[in-house]
């Protein structure tokens, strides 16, 4: 076998630990959280069924791409939970070294093309990665609605604010999916699972 | 909000069941089983990172629908285990009742769209298709190689002829691919986790 394939293989097998990272979300029958790996998966289909609903144009392979490696730097940084503010402060640093070791397992051009993919996806200024992240955080806001009750957004007690400003950037990747976020968070208030501030 | 986003999101939301359906195969820590919405991801990311080793020219958008979708029957036809021969009899029908009810639940052109691609994946019959199932089936021998012991392989009492003829359709897709898997299936016999015959 070349040194190439065995690179790549690594790789394939060290990112199988995706699938024992805890997100805060739990899946919609509520009986557990979700892992970043599934998400993940989620994520690539949110994108391909709701593309036409992107602000821009977008390239689907691209976005595709975007979604399947956003969260694979949490291996060894973890999952931070969106609402933690202290565990956000050094999250960009854990985030680099995780980066640097897990996608530098690969041969050194793909190394290159899925760290690129991440700082992208990271710095939402293509029309590609606004849409990714659109729906990256729409998908748990739509999990948190449907389990109502156990959502993360009331056991955390997290205010009607508190949620406009994480999801606003629903409405940078699309209008139509921003507007029907804002459903989904006024209906929360409603029912108590965001808090009124 | 429109019909159409309404479906969307409404077959969105069914498929999250996907994260509760539990294939044979052990994740790589041995820990538990893997679900076919984290294998599903995995084999994403198998088609993206490998692609260059697939026999024909394959378009890796198409590719990454065909994993992404590939699995979805399985929310109401369950995971059939690979070497269960009743268990495999009818399969066919109860997958195509699934394909209706789950696929059914999209605008009639994305449902038209997924039903195509699925049948494409299960026809073989396209340079995707096969490279998407050799993938598909390269990586629970992965998965199976790293546990060892535990491998389903050895649970079931697997033999090396009848592992040969389930995993030689990746040929099909990438010679590469096929000749480092028979290296997988040779040591796993060596070491008893697959019978001689």
């Amino acid at each position: 076998m070349t040194d190439r394939l065995q690179q790549q293989l690594d790789f394939l097998m060290e990112i199988d630990r995706l699938k024992s990272v805890n997100r805060q979300t739990l899946i919609t029958d509520g009986t557990r959280r979700e892992n970043t790996a599934e998400h993940s998966w989620h994520l690539a289909m949110f994108a391909f069924v709701l593309a036409e609903h992107a602000n821009e144009d977008v390239d689907l392979l691209h976005v595709l791409q975007l979604c399947l490696i956003h969260d694979i730097v949490e291996i060894d940084a973890g999952d931070t939970f969106a609402y933690d503010t202290t565990a956000n402060s050094d999250k960009g640093e854990r985030e680099e070294r995780a980066a640097d070791r897990l996608f530098g397992l690969l041969p050194a051009d793909q190394h290159a093309r899925l760290r690129a993919l991440w700082e992208e996806y990271e710095a939402m200024e293509t029309a590609e990665s606004r849409f990714a992240n659109a729906v990256d955080r729409m998908q748990p806001a739509m999990l948190n609605h449907m389990v109502g009750e156990m959502s993360t957004w009331r056991q955390h007690g997290i205010s009607e604010p508190q949620a406009v400003k994480r999801l606003s950037p629903i409405g940078d990747g699309s209008d139509a999916l921003w507007v029907h976020t804002q459903r989904i968070i006024r209906d929360a208030r409603e029912h108590g699972h965001l808090q009124a501030e």
